[in-house]
C-alpha cells in the first residue's frame, strides 16, 4: 500500500528529486514542523475539526489566538512545549530535506487508485515550496498537534495528542496513521515512555484501530475539567 | 475552617514571625514551588501514593529518575513543563517569603481539634527552614505535580494535573483542596483557559468532591495509551 521514501542525500550534495511517478496515482506525502507561516492553515483545519465533530458553538480559535499561543515570541524548543506537525500532499515527490536540529522531515508515499478530488484544494496550498520548484501544487492535508505530558510512576515523560485531524477528501488512505506513527517515533526517539490521546466511547471504529496498533483503552479513567466561571470561582475561594 | 496567612512584607523590611498558636492545635500550610532538593521527599510520597492506589508494581521512579528529569541541566521557566508545588506543615507560622520572580509561597492556616499523630514524621522532615529558626519541624505533607496542556478550540493552554497526593495522616482536613486551588489560582493568574485531570469511574467520593467544586466530568471519553514494547513497535512500522 506504501512505500517509505529513500532517506535524503548528505546535506552537501546537490539535490536530486526522488522519481516521480508519470501515472499521476502517486500521492506523496510530507510531515514537517509548523511554523507561524502555516497558522492560517492550522486555523482552517481547526474550524474543519470543529465543524465535523459539530463542536462549531465551542470553537473559539482565532489565527491570531494561535500564533500567539502555539508560536511565543520566546518559543521554546520544539518537543518541549506544543507542537504541531503538518502533513503535506503533492503529486510530484517532496525535494530531500536538509538535515534538522531538531526534526528531519518524514517523506513517504501511497499509492492511489485515481487521484483524489479536493474542493478545498485552493484555501489549503502550501506556501512551503512553490510550485514551479516542485512541478505541482502542495497541499495541506492534515495536522497532529501534541505536547509532552509525565508518568510519576515512570519518571518519564511522554506525549499527549491533543489532535490529530485529516480532511476528509483524504481519509481512509492511511495518512492518520503516518501522523500517528510520525509522533511515536519522536517519542521513541527521545526515550519518552508513552503516547496519550482520548477517544470517544461510541466510536467503535476507531477504539478497534487503536487496539490494534497496541494501544490500550484505558476503562475507568474519566477527565475532569475546570473551566470558565468555574474555574475563576475556585482560583478566588478562600480556603 | 480555616484563614489566609496575612501577606508577606515587602523584601526590605526586618522579618516578623505570624503570631504562632500557643494551643498547638494550628496547622500552618506553606505551598511551594519544589526543587531538585526536594526530590528525596518526592520519590517518597511518589512510592507512598503507588502503595495506596494498590499499583505499586507499575512503580519505577528513582530519585535519580525523578531529578533528571524533573528538574534536568537546562530547565524550562516554571509552569511552561513539569511543575510539583509541595505542601509543607507546621505547628508554628511560615517565615513571610521575599516575593519570587515565578511564584510567591502561599501561606494558610487550618485548625485542628488535636495535632496530628505522624508515624513518618522523621522520613518527611524539610530540610528548607531550619528547625532552630522556625521553632518548629517543618514536615512534606504532600504534593501536586501539573503541567500545561493546550485547547485548540479556545487556542489557550491550560493545567493538566498529573498527581495529587496528601499523605494519609493529613486528609480529610481541606489540604488536598489547598494544593488544588493553587493550581488553579495559577492557571487564572496566567489566563489560562482550564484546568483537567482524571479520576476512576467508581471513585465516587472524589467525582462527588469534584463535581462541587464547579468541575465537569466527562463521561464518553476514554484515555488511549500505547507504552512499552507497543510503542517500538509502532514508532518503527514501515506504513
Amino acid at each position: 500500500m506504501a512505500a517509505a521514501a529513500p532517506p535524503p542525500p548528505p546535506t552537501s550534495a546537490p539535490v536530486t528529486l526522488p522519481e516521480s511517478d508519470p501515472s499521476g496515482n502517486t500521492l506523496f506525502t510530507r510531515i514537517r514542523l509548523a511554523t507561524v507561516d502555516d497558522v492560517p492553515h492550522i486555523h482552517k483545519l481547526i474550524h474543519e475539526m470543529a465543524v465535523f465533530e459539530h463542536l462549531i458553538h465551542l470553537f473559539e480559535a482565532t489565527p491570531e489566538s494561535l500564533a500567539n499561543t502555539l508560536f511565543p515570541e520566546n518559543p521554546l524548543p520544539p518537543f518541549s512545549s506544543f507542537t504541531v506537525f503538518l502533513l503535506e500532499l503533492s503529486y510530484m515527490p517532496f525535494p530531500p530535506t536538509p538535515q534538522n536540529e531538531h526534526f528531519t522531515p518524514i517523506l513517504k508515499s501511497i499509492h492511489l487508485d485515481v487521484p483524489i478530488e479536493d474542493p478545498g484544494r485552493e484555501m489549503f496550498r502550501s506556501k512551503a515550496i512553490d510550485v514551479s520548484v516542485l512541478g505541482s501544487d502542495v497541499i495541506v492535508g492534515g495536522f497532529v498537534l501534541f505536547f509532552p505530558n509525565y508518568s510519576t510512576f515512570l519518571a518519564k515523560p511522554g506525549f499527549y495528542i491533543e489532535d490529530i485531524f485529516v480532511r476528509e477528501c483524504y481519509r481512509r488512505k492511511g495518512l492518520g496513521k503516518i501522523l500517528l506513527s510520525a509522533v511515536v517515533s519522536q517519542a521513541a526517539k527521545m526515550g519518552y515512555g508513552r503516547v496519550e490521546w482520548v477517544v470517544l466511547d461510541w466510536n467503535v471504529n476507531a477504539i478497534k484501530f487503536y487496539e490494534q496498533m497496541g494501544a490500550q483503552i484505558l476503562p475507568e479513567w474519566r477527565i475532569c475539567r475546570l473551566t470558565g466561571d468555574a474555574l475563576q470561582a475556585y482560583a478566588h475561594i478562600n480556603i
